[in-house]
C-alpha cells in the first residue's frame, strides 16, 4: 500500500449515484483523484500519481488471464469496500499506482481514470476509420468518449442537449447535434453514457441492424425494457466500464484529448457537499476538490 | 416469386408467440418449410427446397452491405406481411430458395431455418476450441444451438428441465445438466435459449465478466430489467436471430446434427389447432405439420 497526499479529487456521475444508494457503498467517497505518494515504497515516495480503482488480489484465475479490473474479491475504491479519495490522504495499492508525466497538471491527471474509461470503448470494439459513431449524452463521459473515438479516427457524432458541452468537441472537430435537432439515422456504434436507466431504448433504435451499443451508464435502478429489438436487429449491447491509465495518460500528455475545458469548478474539500450538490446539476462538467486548499 | 408445394411445415416458438400477437400478424403463419416448386422459373420447377424466410428488397444500402436478412423494407415469411407455410402453397421469393440434397429428408429439411438460426450465432461470436459454452434451454432451439456450439470444437454444457431433451444431446457426446442440479460456473458465452422473458437475469449471471451472452429468444413482453450487472461485468449482449442456410444444408447432409430425435409429432394441416397446443406444452419438441396428408 502507498498512502497518497490528494492534490485533486473528480466527482464522477457515480459518486451521485453512489449517493442515491448503488453499491450500497459506506465510507468516503471518490476514485478519481491526483496526488504525491507520502508513504510507501522508496522508489515512489514524493513522486506525482494517478491510481487505478480496482484493487485485486493478483492470484485468482481472473486476474492470471489479465482481467484485473474484473477480481472477484476486488475492492474499489470510493466505490466497494475501500475508502476513496475525497479526503485529504488516500491509499492505494502500488500495483495500481501510475506516475504523472511531468507536463501533466494536478487538474488534468484527475482525468485519467475517467479518460480509461472512455479508452474501453477501444478495447472492447473493434473501432475503424469508417464506423459511424454516435455519442448520447454531453456530460463528462459523453464528452471524453466521443474525443477519443475521434482520436481514433472514427466518424463522431455527439448528441447532447447542452450547447455549451458540445461547444467543446466542436473546437476539437468532433461534429456535433443538439437532441432536439437530431435527425436520426442508425449507426454503427452507439455510445450510451446519458447517465439515465430510461435511454435505453432510444439507443438502441439508434443502432443499426447488427450495429453496438456501448452501455457506458451504471445506475441503480432496474427499469422496464423490451429486448425484441436487440434480437430482432441482432445488435451487441457491450457493457463498459474502468479502462487501462496507460492510453489515457499518453492522451494527456500529448493533448489529443482536451480535460480543461471540462472543469466547472475547483472546490476546497470543505465544500464537498456543496459541490457533490452542484455536480449533480444538469449540464454541469467536472467539479475537482482541492483537499489541501 | 415460386410456387412451393409444401412437404412439411414446422411449428416454432415464434409462432406461438405470434398467437399471443408479438409483431401484430394477420395471416398464415409458419416460416419452417421444406417442399417442391411447382410454379416458378423452368430451373427451379420440380425442385425439393427449402426457403430463407425474410424477403429482401435486394437494392437498399442494407442489402449491398450484405445484410439482406436486415433489409428495412422486407416482409418475413410468416411474420410480417407475408403468408407462410402453415398451408398447401407459399409463394416464395426465388432468391430465397435453396435446393436440398437428395439424402436430406423432407422431415430433416424442415430444420434448415432453425438450424441456420443456430449457426448465426457462429456467425456473430468467435467461438473458439477453448470457449466454455453454456446453453440454457432444452426447446428445439437450445438442442440445435448445443449441438451446433459442440460440433465447432467448443466446451459446451446443456442447461435443461426435461431430461427426455437432455438426453438427445447426450448421446451425441454433450454434456448437459438439469437445471435444479446446476452448479453454476460463470461461462465464456451463455446462449439464452429458454424462451422466457425472465431468464435474462439468470443468463447474465451466469456468463463471467467480459462474457458474451447470445439473446435467442424472441419474447413479446418487455420485463423488468437491471443493467448494472452488464456494465459492471462488461458483458456483451448480442441479439441473434435468423442465419445462413449454407451451413444448416451442409450440417443435415453430413448428419453431424441430429434432427430426427427432435421430432415429437407430424401432423395433417387440417388438425393445426391441435399441433400448435401440443407443441406450447412444455417440454415438447418439434412439431411438424404435413399439408398434403
Amino acid at each position: 500500500m502507498a498512502i497518497v497526499r490528494v492534490s485533486r479529487a473528480g466527482v464522477c456521475n457515480t459518486d451521485l449515484e453512489l449517493l442515491k444508494g448503488y453499491m450500497r457503498f459506506r465510507g468516503v467517497l471518490g476514485h478519481e483523484f491526483s496526488g504525491t505518494v507520502e508513504d510507501g515504497p522508496p522508489e515512489w515516495r514524493g513522486r506525482r500519481v494517478v491510481g487505478e480503482i480496482n484493487f485485486a488480489c493478483g492470484r485468482c484465475p481472473t486476474c492470471q488471464q489479465g482481467l484485473r479490473r474484473h477480481c472477484p474479491t476486488r475492492r474499489v475504491m470510493g466505490i466497494l469496500d475501500a475508502d476513496g479519495a475525497f479526503a485529504e490522504r488516500v491509499a492505494v495499492p502500488v500495483a495500481n499506482l501510475h506516475t504523472v508525466p511531468d507536463t501533466v497538471d494536478d487538474d488534468a491527471a484527475v482525468f485519467a481514470e475517467p479518460l480509461a474509461a472512455a479508452f474501453e470503448i477501444l478495447e472492447q470494439v473493434h473501432v475503424q476509420p469508417a464506423t459511424q459513431c454516435v455519442v448520447l449524452g454531453d456530460g463528462k463521459l459523453g464528452l471524453l468518449a466521443a474525443q477519443v473515438l475521434f482520436q481514433a479516427g472514427a466518424d463522431v457524432l455527439a448528441v447532447g442537449k447542452h450547447a455549451d458541452n458540445l461547444r467543446i468537441l466542436g473546437a476539437r472537430g468532433v461534429a456535433t447535434v443538439l437532441a432536439t435537432e437530431w435527425k436520426q439515422a442508425p449507426a454503427d456504434l452507439v455510445v450510451e453514457a446519458t447517465g439515465t436507466a430510461g435511454a435505453f431504448a432510444a439507443a438502441i433504435a439508434a443502432t443499426r441492424p447488427r450495429g453496438t451499443l456501448v452501455l457506458k451508464s451504471t445506475v441503480a435502478d432496474a427499469t422496464q425494457l423490451n429486448l425484441a429489438p436487440v434480437v430482432i436487429n441482432e445488435i451487441s449491447v457491450v457493457g463498459s466500464r474502468c479502462g487501462s491509465f496507460a492510453p489515457a495518460l499518453r492522451a494527456l500528455q500529448s493533448g489529443a484529448v482536451d480535460v480543461h475545458s471540462l472543469i466547472a469548478a475547483r472546490e476546497p474539500l470543505r465544500n464537498a457537499a456543496d459541490a457533490l450538490r452542484l455536480a449533480s446539476r444538469p449540464g454541469v462538467l467536472k467539479v475537482l476538490l482541492d483537499p489541501q486548499q
